[in-house]
């Protein structure tokens, strides 16, 4: 680690010569590579923007001037380039270094959130801010050709684009790809341009045979100037910039140091805002990634750094979704799946490859996936909309104006949803459950193992008269629990002794209910354990087993305000059950990174301490005392 | 109305004459102009757009082929020429027509929410859905200038484009407008369009001088196809669409019926998607519309059809918020205020020309709103983000990511909270309260009449570690309710006999609250009225005050699921405060157009019912009867 240890902040980079940059670039190549291996990461889209980070933090005066990265996964670099290489092996883990930027980590972090396409944005008023208030300070945002497909960068370059004041440059890494490659008109454009590289060439050679031609009278400055700008059009795509009115450099090679650094440099003394168009490759430099074809080691787990091998996974709740959508798509012809750019993690690829002219990726457009699928509903069809529990909040609005208002039969199946854990506090999918509830004729079913999984899709995708919602957490579904009995809709899982507590148990949180209903079988406690399969609407036959117990438990992997537990507790409020009532969820707050099986005994989720609340809540039932959230009460 | 009576089907269009047509659109004016008169609606919008949506009609064949509407206000003429207009008179009552589409009305209605921005992601779904079932159908889709500033529809553009075998038609209505003028890079390169008519004759004059030039060698059909396209792209911005691979015919003046028509039919015959741009005027064919400088009649209320002039109006909580921000402004250098392409309506029209420089219309774009004084807001300065509550649910993902997990000192005034009324489902700002209670560390502030709107948004703006939201209704603040005493952060609003009930009156609803309490105490009920005026987070002393009381009343104006009232009984159950709790809010579910008194009647949120059903609850508490909701119970 010759040179990288002699980094503790960005001007330390000034120092170097080129050789010694190069060398630099592949000291941190070899980081990355070596501690992703061992903690899983982010690999590929930071192996590709090495030496453009570099050349930002060459002419830039972080933190001075204010660099932000849309997607912080790709901010590794940037994270090594500002005195933190040498924590870099904690990546990732409890009290190490965050995947993403992290304002508690380093002045040099700003935007922590994760969510794509809002860097713009960001830079944006960060930009408008140091004009307001006369400070002379760049704002750099680094975004990939990817996020530049969402509808938030669009508003921001709208805006940007008469922002004359804004000292703002805008990095385009364009890599081609978002996880997958990237789609749409623009990806085509971007696309034409960089199997063009003899733009300049070309120019030259019309621009020559032009000016043989004798005077043509006053068209003649015109004539030129439109071949001048009709042949970059030809080219290029930059006129999708500049029609807009912003100023353009590019393309640029981003894996040449010095050709970035320059194309920075005018960038920085233009004084408005401009974009430099940076062309790299996700995973350059490292063979292993660079070969890998499916996505180029965007974010592999452990791996081995000779033969590029990750650690087998087991089955995860995905590939159960996987398998059976594909089932699915075979008996309903009218089945439709749409992802927002995450066609493999989110288990759509066998369906894609099975009925490709059934399969949509739109791009990084969460809104768009919801609202076209409203069309397509309208249309006569059933779209499935599978993302991530987190990124369906970017279309709250059109699923319930636009799917919703229209009783759309759209079923979104949410991937990752509870606490996620490594990825922080954007990634986690705490928010659905509460949301959601407030959206008339949806409904919402959280299936607790991968039979219910299957069941439950199945039954989510025979309602066309309204939405529906189907959700599960990261990681391996865990074993079958089979049901004991039924009531009403719902699956009773545990029925023993006297009707003391009645355990509501969301989704998943199946198998810690049943673990903690041994617990307090083995106190001479009686315990029923429910799964309502469907939370919303609330199931009739819950409010009469409520009314049967002496305390109602519930417990879900959401946050506590507003989620199953709250609605439910008001719906016995309405219907004028007294039992009392003690809610289990995630606590509302943003959580920090860490393993999923650490939070959730952090939080109080974890079937000894839950069991250990029951009893004392039981008991104070028993002697008619209140029951009192000692956390929350004042 | 001779030829408009004849019209009951748009195929009745088919057999009119030029002339015919000419009345016929003058006769749509004086109807739109009459109609709006007395009872207000989106006149000018609609004047824009008769020739526009005669000539849709005229070559497409409605409902086979699907027309969609961006923001549905703009369908007024469409109703007439689809068997409505018999109905038309009244427009935005109760049983009448709706002021949008309405699949209720109409099986020419297919989109019925008029969030912006939204029509082309419809309008892809849908033309997918038939390619998929292989249905001879095209879809029209109707948007405005302004609702491409949205990013939905830059997400939906980057999709269409390379949709190949859509069937659709999309019709940029350009009249430089959203509310007010469109901004961004968008309207100034729509400027550049309108502004060089000349572009056709140009082109021709250089292509003769080329082709007058000898043979020069194999750039010589490039060279050629450049200057094509580079002569467009100097006059014209189409270059935007067609980088993104979209085919393009225009401009066309959109009230030339002939060049319209013309122009649909050659989009028609492409087969694949289409972007016919249309030139308008906002108001086209009165006068008073097209002389009316601030919105061109956008959406006034009655007038006078002679001059122009509208009905008074009153003073409206706008008006309050618009004087007060101003004040602030003058006392923090530091304030900045943002609206989404509605500085008027909103209330920033004042603060706007006072600090220009430190105002900033962003265009039809919440999320980017949002965002962008997140970055405001990091970069020292206090945004203020005023918008209709209905709207902020397309920014709810950047208020909890971008803002609220970067504890940003962001305040977002939500205007037209609550039961708006006469727009319909699509406008009530009934789902804020809910859905802001999930975001850590957000406070909401509700202020109950004209002082405390002053009073709060001056405690709101002085926040600057989190994000604070102040929400008040449309229409006239009701006459300031000074307080009796305080108790915690709330006022204490009414407080006489035995503590029997505690009334928790929500904002604007402590009007009715104070109208309640008079009716219980006549009946020899103890009542505290309270005022939170912060309810997120729940004041401690409110736990307090409920334990003291035999009844807790809840009255909001926000859906009642998850609202200010939900989350009270959860901290009171949090607590052990076993006191009943009674709520009273929005059901939760999708309103009709009708008065806003007409609605809170219907719903139970007038003083007459809810004062009965207290009395009723009050009763049971002192029978020891458990409280059931018989509207909700099973």
């Amino acid at each position: 680690m010759g040179h990288l240890e002699s980094i503790s902040t960005p001007r330390d980079l000034r120092g170097l010569s080129a050789d010694e940059l190069e060398q630099l670039a592949a000291e941190i190549r070899d980081v990355l590579v070596g501690v992703c291996s061992r903690t899983g990461g982010h690999l590929g889209p930071n192996l590709g923007v090495v030496e453009l980070t570099m050349a930002i933090h060459r002419v830039f005066d972080s933190p001075r001037d204010r660099v932000v990265f849309d997607t912080g996964h790709q901010a590794y670099v940037h994270k090594m380039l500002t005195g933190r290489a040498g924590e870099f092996g904690g990546l990732r883990t409890e009290g190490g270094l965050s995947g993403y930027p992290s304002q508690a980590e380093s002045e040099h972090d700003i935007v922590e959130n994760s969510h794509a396409s809002t860097a713009l944005s960001y830079a944006d008023g960060l930009a408008k801010a140091y004009a307001i208030r006369r400070e002379d300070r760049h704002v750099v945002a680094v975004i990939g050709d990817g996020a530049l497909t969402g509808g938030m960068a669009w508003e921001a370059l709208n805006n940007i684009a008469i922002a004359k004041a804004s000292r703002l440059v805008i990095v385009v890494n364009d890599n081609g790809r978002s996880y997958t490659p990237t789609i749409g008109g623009l990806a085509t454009a971007l696309t034409s341009l960089r199997t063009n590289p003899r733009y300049e060439a070309v120019l030259e050679q019309v621009k020559r045979r032009l000016n043989a031609v004798p005077a043509v009278g006053p068209a003649a400055y015109d004539a030129l100037h439109a071949v001048k700008k009709g042949m970059k059009d030809a080219l290029a795509p930059q006129g999708l910039f500049e029609d807009l009115g912003l100023k353009y450099v590019g393309p640029v090679d981003g894996h040449d140091l010095a050709a970035m650094e320059q194309a920075l440099g005018r960038a920085k003394r233009f004084g408005g805002p401009v974009i430099v168009h940076a062309m790299t490759r996700k995973g350059f430099g490292y063979d292993a990634a660079e070969r890998h074809e499916a996505d180029q080691f965007h974010a592999p787990g452990p791996f081995d750094v000779e033969t590029g091998e990750e650690s087998p996974k087991g089955r995860i709740w995905t590939d159960v979704f996987a398998d059976e959508i594909v089932h699915l798509g075979e008996q309903r012809k009218d089945l439709v799946a749409i992802t927002a750019a995450m066609m493999h993690p989110v288990g759509l690829d066998q369906f894609a490859e099975r009925f490709p002219e059934r399969t949509f990726d739109v791009g990084i457009a969460e809104q768009h996936a919801a609202t076209s699928a409203a069309g397509l509903a309208l249309g006569g069809l059933h779209p499935v909309v599978a993302v991530y529990a987190t990124f369906l909040n970017r279309a709250f609005d059109q699923v319930l104006m636009d799917v919703a208002l229209h009783r759309c039969g759209v079923t979104f199946v949410l991937d990752r949803s509870g606490v996620t854990g490594d990825d922080g506090a954007s990634h986690n999918g705490m928010w659905d459950m509460s949301v959601l509830q407030v959206v008339p004729g949806l409904r919402i079913a959280a299936p607790r193992d991968a039979t219910r999984l299957r069941e439950l899709l199945g039954e989510a995708v025979a309602v066309d008269d309204a939405p529906t919602v189907v959700r599960f957490p990261k990681g391996p579904p865990p074993a079958d629990i089979e049901p004991h009995s039924r009531a009403g809709g719902m699956d009773v899982l545990a029925r023993s002794g006297p009707k003391d507590v009645l355990v509501v148990a969301v989704g998943a949180m199946a198998t810690t209910a049943v673990d903690v209903a041994g617990r307090l079988e083995a106190q001479g406690i009686g315990v029923t354990v429910v799964d309502p399969r469907w939370v919303k609407p609330v199931d009739p036959a819950l409010v009469d087993l409520a009314r049967d117990h002496r305390l109602v438990v519930s417990i879900e992997d959401n946050g506590v305000v507003g989620g199953c537990g709250a609605v439910l507790l008001q719906t016995l409020n309405d219907a004028g059950v007294s039992t009392p009532v003690r809610l289990h969820g995630i606590p509302q707050e943003f959580l920090g990174h860490a393993k999923r099986a650490a939070i959730l005994e952090r939080i109080g989720l974890a079937p000894q301490s839950l069991a250990r609340g029951i009893v004392e809540d039981i008991t104070a039932v028993g002697d008619g005392q209140a029951l009192v959230d000692v956390d929350r009460a004042h």
